[in-house]
């Protein structure tokens, strides 16, 4: 795993903290390297499911975003990324006091990037596998356009 | 399309009251019938991506909460709705003021539930669809336990 | 829907033709559009699964195979088409005489087009929908370069 | 990766030599383990697309063929394997003299399995990762009824 620059590191760390769902959330950036990007954040007592377990979108959330990142990471630096298309697979309840959210390129393509996330639940001790995501990033030109 | 009862119309809706998640984005319940469910959503400050656009999560969000109740509303009573699966395909960014979802079942299996689900976001007069959703939903028995 | 011109409809029939799967499994061209594709096949006694109804990759070869058509049919004369990404919900096993597919675009983006296809299975006279398939198309310029 | 009993062993290769479009394809099992499932194939003049490289349906064959036994090594001796649905993500052509496709469980679930699969293309000296799958294996009892 390659280390990226500090302009290249500011640039998506910048770029996540615009994202208000993110700051919401109370997701901080774990790692961030050439074509990975890890997150974490709690399970907000706002984005909870039905039985009081983190909600999927917030599963989802995390899972798209570090594989966003873990994209722009491998672009240009004029460019932005956008989620093309996603699919989740659940494994597990999001319980716990912690969710963890890793991305990573599948490739490193001109015009489509994809990628995939792992994410974990930590609760108390245990640590469980709750989704993998895998899906398509385009590059898209600052300022960005609809595709 | 069938109207439901009202026992199965308030139990869907009671569900769905019940997720922190739909009530902080100030989501409603427009429509719920056998087979498909209907709900929309303004687009909240704290649910925003990078551009201040509303992130593909909330999206994803108000897609698989309606495909899931819709999935709901042909299981028996004594059953709750668990997503296994979801793939979204994002087709616009979601720019407006309200965004609604639309969830409908693409067959009642009895073991599993595959559902599709369209969003479009209302800015001023003009409706763009930003969304599609395909995915598996499954039954567990009340009280839920771990597939 | 609105009709091809000629040319483009002898362009994606050829193209079509110059499959040696679609010839192999028997498979013909129904209806060619704007946007729409829709052929049709037998399930060849080579293209069995283990149960001998049709193998899902007979249904996935002519879901795609229409929406990729679909997709090339909104496309300049001098580009192709290749799949990025694809994902089949399989609804009931291929079982019957013949399979139709139709293929469909859901917008005719300029660098993605996102598609969608239905499969039946024609057994007597008794249709049954056994697949929903629903992905992205990239244009390539002509000839076709490794995206 | 535990190996499997003899008699496991020998239902998994029975029943993927009962697939039709197995045969057909020259496809033969390579590695068989508990919960991994690795297969390789030519590529048949027969199952190419327009470019004569080797048809999407092919590489879906195989990433799908070899995901579902590496979910059936995990479930009981009288249940056997269907597709719910399967995302492929197209990285490369299939472009070469063999196919090579490893699947392998993501979770043990009772009711749904979540696998994964990847693809390869070995053209000469060269390897080159063509797709990756990701989909959800479910157990049905023997005789095989509809989902």
């Amino acid at each position: 795993m390659t280390d990226l620059s500090n302009d290249a590191e500011t640039r998506l760390r910048n770029s996540f903290a615009a994202q208000s769902l993110m700051t919401f959330a109370g997701a901080e950036v774990d790692r961030c390297a050439h074509g990975l990007f890890r997150i974490s954040s709690p399970i907000p007592n706002d984005m909870r499911q039905q039985h009081d377990f983190g909600h999927a979108a917030l599963t989802f959330a995390l899972g798209d975003t570090a594989a966003g990142y873990a994209a722009m990471s491998v672009m240009r630096p004029d460019q932005e990324v956008l989620t093309a298309e996603m699919k989740i697979q659940l494994l597990a309840p999001a319980k716990g006091q912690r969710l963890v959210a890793e991305g990573r390129i599948i490739k490193a393509g001109r015009r489509l990037i994809p990628v995939e996330a792992d994410v974990w639940a930590e609760d108390g001790d245990k640590t469980t596998h709750i989704a993998r995501l895998i899906g398509t990033m385009i590059p898209v030109d600052i300022p960005v356009a609809a595709t």
